[in-house]
């Protein structure tokens, strides 16, 4: 089978002809239709500082897909022949403290798929049954392959109630933007989304935000002041990764507001705890993963309700042969989400 | 001044000219813009056991309302003049259990306007300036006057989050209809509406029902089941007072869900707590008045942000000596909200 | 082995000689050390209306229970012979609605173990390793086979925060009397337990009831009003299953409080839900089973750490043979807990 | 009357005669019985760099209290001459966003006592009614001063349920023994106390720590690492304000974990967000102030009913005169909690 391939602990990725995988009794065997590209991948990659520290090639990659079970061990109840599936990509272990204490998100013992676990750049995948996802049927193919991603923007946005409140998003990435529109069919009163890409700034608008701020040409924090008749905002949703772009959002919370942290820093990062969450009683909420899987769940109803339409994200399409376009796009940051058609 | 009078304690209410109130020091007086009629004014006109038991006249009735500051008690500091006001219905005492608690809504000393206290179906009101809600200059007054009982419907469809969720409504009367409309601005996946008034649930599917049923024609319980697969219904709102309709709730609620509970019954209720509640996981919520003021906030944003438009329920609108024509059409079930145009 | 074993649709039960069973590839062969007696468990000997409409015999009953791995599947990872185990009694399906949202408890495919599935009065037990429970090697065999018990009180108890609240615990079966403890070990400021058996109520005093009252002797609504100073309790703990004492609960919560049910009625109840729980914005919890497994991470916790002392609770023990007395004294309600001795 | 005043902008205090304040309609005065020391009070006294930025004399200082009722304005309805009063040291607009919206303690326009507001350190003090607490019978007056501070360790414990938690508790100041007493009360099952101080620690073991650490002489993070066998403590509470303290406290989070911060700092903190926060999905918590009065209402159970019982950190009191001998004392850390006894 055709997969793509990290052979070496370098930069690059090759595609390869790779042994169809095996299958234990309780693993199921999936022909893949469409995988889509995570910002990981393209770490992975570039092998940046993090994929250094992370990442042992061999490894076939990638983690967020759709496909066909074309068969199952022994042992499989949950899933058939013919099912139509994604998967949660942490796979877990069940049993520890994390696991059994409704944070299978944090597991001690859990492998990512396309990390720990070859993934899903390839024409066939191994799983364990209960890491599957059975697709509603009112999903096509290409939003499918994106409910992984759309999962981390559906925690950040509900780690609280967030209807009737002012929203500022920071960072416009997929999952920012998916965030965009899942904050908008929830509700929200104002939705404010700042990145220093226009591009992606266009895209939010499509998906609902009522102001959206490039923060090298203007004053987040006064814009947002002004547009909240200087009350700042009741939550605050970071996706960008910058510790600027942080502080500027913890300026502008709202005293007893509530702050969700998605995005990954390059390095540790400097905050005036005082000022700006003791004396302001913040709540902050670190976000990983997906809750396994009534996170699943939302995604699900979002998608296949039309509460939330992802399309303007999904910018561009590639064979699976042509991943390197794809990557190359996200680097220059001129897409939304990159998909790979596997099966055609 | 204008005024509509229950003077005895029977049925009937009268338009009589009464003098215009007297404020204390912490009081405001208020020039009524905008009157609205709640069932309660209903029940009090038509002497029903409720009104017998709650209402002692003479008294001035009516409860919701839009007005102008005209005077100011010299301890007042949080209104002037001209200010454009609505208020909590619940003038409450701000130092029993409940009042510091969180619970003011159910505060032990509370006095309600229209009830016990001279009320807003009249030229002039007085209330006490704790009670006041500034209204946002995005809201106009036919929005304002209604924010009260809107409250209720936030309360109800709030008293956990909403989104993603699948959803019975249990009544279409105007704040079923309210509800039906936050539902829907809120993220639901699903929104069922059930009510024996066809009239009204031509309304609830333009404030956003999925689906509507007359269960006087229809099979709720079939309906639901077949809408959800089978699985049952996330949350059920119960905004009917019909223990009919509670028993269908129950039933089609999915276990682990939740029942929220406005309507106000006849008698007492007959429930199977081992099958409808305890075996099935079923949390209850008992909600009645408003949050105040964390509900205003929400009400108003949903209102000026337009993120719900109530105009479909907004059916009729009289001058306040036609207020029995209100109360007529609200007896025969052929309206919405019925305003009180109190200023001309 | 030996095995108590229901034979027939009749009251009734033997002791017989059972053939070990057989294990599949994920199940786990048990030798059970103790195991002890539910009020389910006598139901099904007196073949009560519920056992009649749950129960199809043949089967060997019980579900409470410890004992030591002997034998495992080719597929078990989790324990390992010689593990010293206990188990959830709710044989969950791991893929519906409810296990994948966090209600793993009102799973819609549950088996229930000695009613679906062969129970823990015998010398050995099957069980899938999903449900095993590894035990704290600081809880010794008497209070690890009450372990499935006590969870039904945690959870009754921690729906929400009992800390600093008022509290009236209704029924002292050997649940009550367990949350009697745990609601004096999380900080409740003053504790009220109602039973009309005066013997459970000393029991009750053991575990740190401040106050305890027999209905049928004194007037517990006036009792709690007293002891609250006429504001009623944050919280009512429903156990007994009696109509009449849950309105009495309902009289005495304050309003803005909280209701949680586990004790099962015999027949449909009557409720004032306007005066009781609309009016009083009461939040009511249904409880059933306990949350897998973060209920029973607390329960352990409670357990080994001496926080809970349950030992005044366990009041008899006999051997497997005699199981029959023990369930005399549970009818006669001249016990706590009783515990059955399998392994001497 | 006497009263402890800060006349300038620089390090000192004296001890003054001036004259008793005068009430206005809604102001109710007090003679004051005892008073006790904040740092801040000392802070204020030192004129340290946050007095500098916070504080502008004249002032009369301090803000723990409790005193009687002498006089009343002509709008109090709450409170009446004889009535045994302490205080919130938040003087709160009750208008703002904050206010209505259930954080009060963050109101934007509150004025703090001793700071905004001549104090507590004087034989009469003038607040106004809504600021008032009335003291329960059962409470002496030595606890009923500490209520105020006793309330941040009550908001920073009950953030969210700590029964059956293992804890972390980062301080041992006045506030984070009160805490540790606190904890003890509401069921954790393993309560670590780390403090630089053996005098303060000693307290600590006596208000129920189950392990204390000296973060000079030990390793914080070992010893919390084998106390719960590698997994971790559910819960950090920092009282310590040092963010050596922190970055231990984050190291041993479990992931899944919640960390709550009342401890001021120095400077700005660097935090490793991805690994300590994200990654782990912690959830973290600003504390200001106290719930305004639902922590008043939980701090006045856990003293009147027994359940927190601080006297080993009442170590010294003083008259009022003798203020500076207590500053001193908390300066070297050679005491818990310092009374002054004003009345004699």
């Amino acid at each position: 089978m055709k997969a793509v391939f990290k052979r070496k602990p370098a930069k690059g990725m090759e595609l390869i002809e790779a042994p169809v995988p095996k299958i234990g009794p309780r693993d199921v065997l999936i022909k893949v239709s469409i995988a889509s590209i995570c910002g990981t991948d393209v770490h992975i990659y570039d092998w940046s500082r993090w994929a250094q520290q992370r990442f042992t090639p061999p490894r076939i990659i990638g983690h967020e897909f759709v496909g066909r079970v074309v068969k199952t061990g022994e042992e499989v109840t949950y899933v058939k022949s013919g099912d139509r599936v994604s998967a949660e990509s942490h796979i877990t272990c069940g049993h520890c403290y994390q696991c059994q204490n409704g944070s299978a998100e944090v597991c001690r013992n859990f492998k990512l798929l396309g990390v720990d676990h070859d993934g899903t750049f390839a024409e066939f995948l191994v799983l364990p049954e209960h890491v599957l996802w059975k697709n509603d049927s009112d999903i096509p193919d290409e939003l499918a392959t994106i409910q992984e991603p759309f999962g981390n923007a559906v925690d950040t946005v509900l780690s609280e109630d967030i209807s009737a409140k002012t929203v500022l998003i920071l960072g416009a990435g997929p999952i920012g933007l998916f965030a965009t529109g899942i904050v908008r069919a929830c509700g929200a009163s104002l939705i404010i989304l700042s990145d220093p890409n226009d591009y992606r700034l266009a895209i939010g608008r499509k998906m609902g935000a009522h102001i959206t701020v490039n923060p090298k040409k203007h004053d987040v924090v006064k814009i947002v002041m002004d547009a909240t008749k200087n009350n700042g905002v009741d939550v605050v949703l970071e996706f960008s990764g910058s510790s600027q772009a942080l502080n500027q959002g913890l300026k502008v919370i709202t005293p007893g507001g509530r702050l969700s942290l998605l995005g990954i820093y390059e390095r540790m990062v400097n905050i005036d705890l005082n000022k700006e969450v003791i004396f302001k009683k913040i709540r902050i909420y670190g976000i990983t993963g997906r809750k396994i899987f009534s996170t699943w769940h939302k995604t699900s109803r979002f998608l296949s309700s039309g509460l939330v339409d992802p399309t303007p994200i999904l910018t561009h399409q590639f064979p699976l042969k042509d991943y390197e376009k794809g990557m190359k796009l996200m680097r220059e940051g001129k897409c939304g989400k990159v998909i790979l058609r596997v099966d055609g």
